[in-house]
């Protein structure tokens, strides 16, 4: 084999790879690579392309021994099954994923961020409790199907041209409807978790005002949504329901004569300029593709380490999505606790994917392999890539308060709107989305960002997409750069400049609390 | 004690009790009967209070003796536990269930219902394949949650004041939105519930023509709704994803201007007088009260009678609200095979219930037994009597097509929107529901008739309920009269009279297919 570091840097490629992280032992090909390539990497090192290399397949950057771990991601991926020189391909045919270990480790891969965007500010609404809000809406929200439509209607009173101009600091009235609240047992795990996620918004911040409605005979009562809650002192909570009220056009009469003496005092709220630290960040992807792990997710990542070196809140989710890089996560945890209550979510969710005729364990399928994925590990981490590498301060149940700061995970479903409506529940008052196949969606009433992974699909729906992340793959931009922009795309947005789903006024029917358990 | 036949008939109370069957042992007090009150009973009959007999209770019209069975509804409630006396309260002290047999039998107990109304005809909407619509709808059905917003948009384009006013035959413009479609196993129950629903309302005859929106990258294509689904040659329908379109703003665009080409064609559509035999009725009931399975809900079983005697479709549901009268089904069963499979989907359901926390066996409780519910049959009994005396003609799984004129059952859950969204998706082309603490269901595109157990909800919710059935108690009108009253109103809004739920444009939320199993 030609030893790569005979190659003069000048005639190096720099755009051919992508390296993830300084330390990897792979880097991966924006393009097809032919042998002979010379490949220009960070520190003046050049390697040779030894084997034909796929687009987006991975190839050696260092030699690795057989038998010894490769690195993508900072994080080993399987072990090499025979020696492995730079610039050879790695895949199926010289990387496996070494045996499995059930011997999980705690808290021995901590990691802190780096602080550079420490005492950076927002503008942002504070709460008669200390919550920092980015949005200013007034919620409708339902204890039951049954009042839904009665809900939709109150919003729709303050939709419009014109229907808000004299309340220009109300950002809307939204409706916050769902298909459960009855034919349920209120006590059951469903119960329970229905009334986290419907509690969860009633006391999200980035509500200046609520209306709780029901139906009035429906097993979860208006007042369970909102006694107990720790509201602030003077916050606008009213609650009613339809059979009282006498029907539903009495119902909308009195609801819309209640907001419209609530808008006053909501308008009155104002943004002030707030630390970073208040800033409370979803983490989410959906229609993921072959550039979701090298371009938008580590990128997010980027961003979110820089969140969280400043102090501010982080929160993975998605749990199916992990699965398989759970162990890595409990050696970034921050204590036993943290990391076994991880496990704990692994193990409970072995018996619902499986009630569900499915399996959490779904190996690289074909179409991945021919995409450049080796293992499962890989694939994974690809998801886990959007948590960037800070320890793992907390893990959360579904809809649970986000009340740890630094980096967590809740867990949650990987379909997109309920795994979002979780984190929304928690507190999340910012979600940055990356998406390949094209995603729309919105989470009103917090902000989503929409990344995209490839620039084809950025410039085929750029009415729907917020930052181009596939500038990664066609070099004209690194990790760290977009990384950086997606950090300010985040505090511009927190302040108040609309996202590109915000302006579609998207999100009331993404609303979508997680349905688990049984309907009578 | 006193012979009641002594008493003359002009000094008794017709308005005191009401008698459901002719030859049920006893009939309900409609207000507290004091001891020596004269009951006025059809056929000059007279019997005499013995005992205090509370509201909605049960008084002894005839003389039962110990362990004798004791009929309300015409079916045996329970048994005597000592010789009973006409005038005499029957409830715990009493009567007592006898001990339960799993010797289910099979048509042993088949009633044929009055053909007084064959040949009556309704208007309505002949499709290709024959089928027929009560309404003209156009639908924006969704494949996943992902383009409900899009959905909603498309729809909003069509809708207020004068939006469809070149297209008085058209209906309206509705989007059928849901939170799932993806995050599941296709291939497992859940997945072919859901399937079998959206395919369901996708051949629905109150639909005139048919966008299909998905996002794109779901796992259930757009495709997998409409193919091989045997709708009429020239039936107006067309899919697309939000991905291929190129967005929210191009896919709305596109979509409008789809439908606008459809709607001259929708438009043309004209009403004819079609045999009643085409009506296929779904029966429902929730908020159910002390007066539902003593006004409502036989007052909804005669017309129910009507309409089959006349050769219509008539289908109960709700499983778990009949449970317990199961052995009663299937006695009315036309063969084994169809109350076998009434047994098959109760067993099912004790297993789904348990795994929800909560369990089919729900006695009485101390509230229903203060109103008046003795035993769990009698309660059960009470939502049957929605059905009638019908014999019991087929047994759906929830959300299949309702292919079996006379009396069905389908298997839903109790819980309103879910139950009512599976009968409308089996095709039923009008719902009729009956309330007693005020639901103010929806259910486009097929009407639902509200029907108030009780005046004084009726009155304090008038604008929501259609139909009063609480004159049954207030003696101002008979359970037939009650009964031909709602078959006419039947009839009246299957020919296009809107129904109060119809006019407040209720049914777009309410689409709410069974949730079942697992969201990954
Ligand atoms: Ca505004
Ligand atoms: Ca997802
Ligand atoms: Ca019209
Ligand atoms: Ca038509
Ligand atoms: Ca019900």
């Amino acid at each position: 084999m030609t030893n790569a570091t005979t190659v003069s840097a000048e005639a190096a490629a720099s755009d051919a790879t992508i390296l993830l992280r300084a330390d990897d032992d792979v880097a991966i090909a924006t393009r097809d690579l032919a042998a002979g390539l010379p490949l220009d990497l960070p520190a003046a090192r050049v390697v040779v392309v030894e084997t034909t290399v796929p687009r987006a397949h991975k190839v050696a950057v260092r030699p690795v021994a057989a038998g010894a771990p490769v690195h993508k991601y900072g994080q080993p991926i399987g072990r090499a099954t025979r020696d492995i020189a730079p610039g050879e391909h790695v895949h199926s045919h010289n990387l496996a994923v070494g045996v499995p270990t059930h011997e999980y480790e705690f808290g021995t891969a901590r990691q802190s961020p780096p602080t550079t965007m420490a005492g950076r500010t927002f503008d942002g609404y504070v709460r008669g409790d200390g919550r920092v809000g980015t949005r200013n809406f007034i919620g409708v929200i339902t204890s039951v199907n049954c009042s839904a439509s009665s809900a939709r209607m109150i919003a729709d009173q303050f939709r419009g041209l014109g229907a808000l101009d004299e309340f220009e600091n109300v950002d809307g009235v939204m409706a916050l409807t769902h298909g459960s609240g009855c034919g349920l047992v209120p006590e059951s795990e469903g119960g329970q978790t229905l009334l986290r996620t419907l509690r969860g918004y009633a006391r999200h911040p980035n509500f200046g005002g609520l209306l709780v409605l029901g139906l009035g005979c429906e097993m979860l009562p208006v007042t369970a949504l909102v006694e107990d809650l720790g509201l602030p002192e003077g916050a606008l909570v009213e609650t009613m329901t339809v059979q009282d009220s006498g029907g539903i056009r009495a119902t909308v009469r009195t609801a819309v004569e209640t907001i419209r003496t609530m808008l006053p005092q909501v308008d009155a709220a104002r943004r002030r300029p707030v630390d970073v630290s208040n800033l409370v960040l979803g983490l989410n992807c959906g229609g993921s593709d072959g550039y979701s792990g090298i371009t938008a997710n580590p990128a997010l990542g980027h961003a979110s380490d820089l969140l969280v070196g400043a102090g501010a809140t982080s929160v993975l989710a998605e749990t199916p999505e992990v699965y398989g890089a759970e162990h890595l996560l409990t050696r970034r945890a921050v204590s036993e606790a943290v990391g076994r209550k991880l496990l704990d979510r692994i193990d409970w969710w072995q018996s619902y994917a499986a009630a569900g005729g499915g399996t959490l364990d779904n190996n690289p399928s074909p179409g991945n392999k021919a995409g450049g994925l080796t293992t499962i590990l890989e694939k994974s981490l690809g998801a886990v890539a959007k948590a960037g590498s800070a320890e793992l301060a907390a893990v959360y149940e579904y809809a649970e308060p986000l009340s740890t700061p630094g980096l967590g995970f809740m867990d949650t479903p990987g379909y997109d709107p309920v795994s979002v409506t979780g984190l929304v529940a928690g507190g999340a008052n910012v979600v940055c989305f990356t998406t390949g196949r094209g995603s729309v969606l919105g989470s009103k009433p917090a902000p989503t960002i929409k990344l995209a992974t490839n620039t084809e699909m950025y410039e085929r729906m750029h009415e729907d997409m917020d930052l181009n992340c596939g500038r990664i793959v066609d070099a004209a931009a690194t990790l760290e750069e977009v990384g950086e922009e997606i950090f300010e795309t985040i505090l511009a947005v927190a302040s108040g400049r609309q996202s590109v789903s915000e302006e579609l006024d998207l999100g009331q029917d993404e609303f979508q609390p997680w349905q688990l358990g049984t309907v009578t």
